[in-house]
C-alpha cells in the first residue's frame, strides 16, 4: 500500500527510468479501491506537468490478423531510430481469462525485454470497473517516464475501438489479405475512424494482397476522410520479413510531422472534451444508482419504458417532477 | 393554447382521422413551452395506449439524392396498396432556414394532398432545442393515427442518421449511381446502419447504375451487418420512370415479415432502453446547468482540461470531492 510521501518517491523513479517503479505507478492509476485515488490522482498531476511530447498510436484489428507480431517488428524498428516504446492493451475479452500476462509478454518476447521498451500486460480486472478510462491515465504516466511512443492495442470488442480512438493521435486499422473472398466482419464505423489500414501478412499471398489493397482502397474513397485533407493509405506489411515496415514508419513520421501537429492538438482537445463531459455524465448517473429507493423507482419506471407502457419522454416528465436533485458545495 | 379537457377531443379528433388535429398534437408534442409539456405527457400516454403495429421506414442520404422524389412515389405506391403513410422530417439544417413547410409540401405534391398520407414539414423551431427527441414522439401520435407506415427522412447533418435509425426499425441509405467516380462523403457507420442502399436516379445511366450497385455490394460483404442474419440489399431505384419500386416494396415487406418481428420488437426494445438512458443523462446534466455558480465552476474545470493543465479523471475526482449531490423524493 502505498501512502502520500511514497508518491513523490515513485515519481522519482519513473522519471529515472525504473520499468518496475513505472508497472506500480499504472497499476495505481489504475487501480479500482478508492483508497487508491487520492494518490492516483497526486501522481497523476505530477506526470501531467512533466509530460513531453509523444506520439499515441493505436492498433485494433480481429484476433489473428497479427497486431502483437507486427508490435514486436514495429517497436524493434523504432527503438533502432532512438525512440522509446510503451505497448498498452485494452482487452475486454480478459474479462473472462482474468487478464494475458504471460501472454503479451509471450507473443512480444523481444520487445518486451528490451530496456527502451515497456509491455503492459492486458488489465486483469477488468471486471471491477472501466479499463479504457484507466488506459488514458497509464497513458499520462507512460509519457512521464519518457516514452515517447505509446501504442494502445485493442481486439476489438464491443465499443473499445471508439474508445481507444478517442485517446490516441493515429489510429491504425489491421485487416487480412482476405477482401474479396468473404466478411470481414469489420465494425461499424471503424474504418471511417482509421487514418491507415494496415493489410497484414502480406507474405503469404501476393494477388490476394493486391486485391485487398484495391478493395480497401476503393471502399475508402467513398467515405469521409478520418481527418481533413488527410487520404487514408492503404499499406500492406508483412512482420515476418519485414516488407513495408519503412512505409509504415515513414507514414508515422509523416502524421506527425510538426506541420501537422496543429491539428493533432486540435483532436487532442476534443478528446479531453468529450471524456470530460462523459466522465462527468457517468459521474452523475453513479450518485443516482447510489441511492437505492431512487435507484429501484428509476429501474421500475424504465421497466415500463422497455415494455412500451410509457413513452420515454413522458417516463422523463415524471421522474422529473417526482424527484428533486440538489448541488451544493461541501463545506 | 390547450388545457386539458381539450386533449381528450384532440386525442378523439386524431382517432376519427383529422389531419389538423393531428398537425396541432405533433405541434403539441413537439413543443418547448414548458407549459405545454404535461398535456404532452397526457396526449401521449393516451396515443401510446391506442398506437397499433406500425412500420417506422428511415431514410438519408446526402442533399440531391432524391429522397423526396422517392418518397413521393413510394408513397403514393403503399398508399395504392391500402396502407396510410405518414412523412416526418429531422433536417437539422433547417435551423438556419426557420423551417422548410412549402418546400416539404412542394417536394411531394401528390402524396402531401393525398387524404391517405399526412406529410408533416421539417419543424422550424429546432434552435430552441431538440428536434429528433420529439420526433419520437410524434411518430407515437402519429401511429396513433392510424398511420400505418412512418417514414423519417434525414439529411444526414450532424448526428442526425444514427438519431433517426435509433427510432425506426427499416433503415434506408440512398446514394447516387457514382461509386467509383468520385468521393460520395458517406459518413462514419452509415453504410453498416442501414438494412438496405437504394443506388438513386437509376434511370439516368445504366453502366454507371450496375458500378455503384456492385462496389457497395463489395463494400457491403466486408462488414458486419445491421442486423442478424440480415444480408444488406442494395437496390437500384428510379422514382423518375418507377422501375425498382417493386422489388424496394418487396424488400420492405419481407423485412416486416411477421416471421421477423421478434427481432423487430427485440430493437424497439433497445432503443427505449438507449433513449431511457440518455434522457436520463441529459436531464441530469441540465440540473447542472441550471446552477448557474456550479455551473461556472464546471466550466472552469473544463477549461483547465481543455488545456491540458489537468488530467479529466483527477478533474472529476476534485469535482466529486467538492460537490454534494443530494436527491429527494419531492413532498
Amino acid at each position: 500500500m502505498l501512502h502520500e510521501e511514497s508518491i513523490e518517491t515513485l515519481f522519482k523513479e519513473i522519471r529515472s527510468g525504473s520499468r518496475r517503479a513505472l508497472a506500480r505507478a499504472v497499476s495505481l492509476v489504475e487501480s479500482t479501491v478508492v483508497a487508491d485515488q487520492d494518490l492516483a490522482s497526486e501522481l497523476l498531476l505530477l506526470c501531467n506537468s512533466f509530460a513531453s511530447p509523444s506520439r499515441r498510436i493505436g492498433l485494433t484489428g480481429a484476433p489473428g490478423v497479427g497486431k502483437s507480431t507486427l508490435m514486436e517488428s514495429f517497436g524493434l524498428a523504432l527503438i533502432e531510430k532512438g525512440h522509446r516504446v510503451a505497448v498498452l492493451a485494452v482487452d475486454p475479452s480478459s474479462k473472462k481469462t482474468g487478464g494475458s500476462i504471460l501472454g503479451d509478454k509471450l507473443r512480444m518476447p523481444h520487445l518486451s525485454l528490451h530496456s527502451d521498451a515497456f509491455v503492459r500486460p492486458s488489465p486483469s480486472r477488468l471486471a471491477l470497473g472501466g479499463t479504457t478510462v484507466t488506459t488514458r491515465d497509464a497513458i499520462t504516466v507512460c509519457e512521464a517516464a519518457g516514452y515517447d511512443t505509446i501504442f494502445v492495442e485493442t481486439v476489438g470488442v464491443g465499443q473499445s475501438e471508439t474508445e481507444v480512438s478517442d485517446m490516441v493521435d493515429l489510429f491504425l486499422l489491421l485487416v487480412l489479405p482476405t477482401a474479396g473472398d468473404d466478411v470481414q466482419g469489420i465494425k461499424r464505423g471503424i474504418m471511417e475512424m482509421a487514418h491507415a489500414l494496415l493489410v497484414t501478412k502480406a507474405d503469404i499471398d501476393d494477388q490476394a494482397t493486391r486485391i485487398a489493397v484495391a478493395t480497401y482502397t476503393s471502399v475508402l474513397r467513398l467515405m469521409i476522410p478520418s481527418m481533413e485533407g488527410w487520404a487514408t493509405p492503404v499499406l500492406p506489411v508483412s512482420a515476418l520479413n519485414g516488407n513495408g515496415l519503412d512505409s509504415l514508419l515513414e507514414l508515422v513520421t509523416r502524421f506527425f510531422d510538426p506541420s501537422s501537429s496543429p491539428s493533432i492538438e486540435a483532436q487532442r482537445r476534443a478528446q479531453r472534451k468529450k471524456r470530460f463531459s462523459s466522465d462527468l455524465q457517468h459521474e452523475l448517473m453513479s450518485v443516482l444508482r447510489a441511492n437505492s429507493s431512487i435507484q429501484s423507482i428509476i429501474s421500475e419506471t424504465e421497466h415500463e419504458v422497455l415494455e412500451g407502457s410509457i413513452p420515454p419522454s413522458v417516463a422523463i416528465r415524471q421522474l422529473r417532477s417526482r424527484f428533486a436533485i440538489t448541488i451544493s458545495e461541501r463545506s
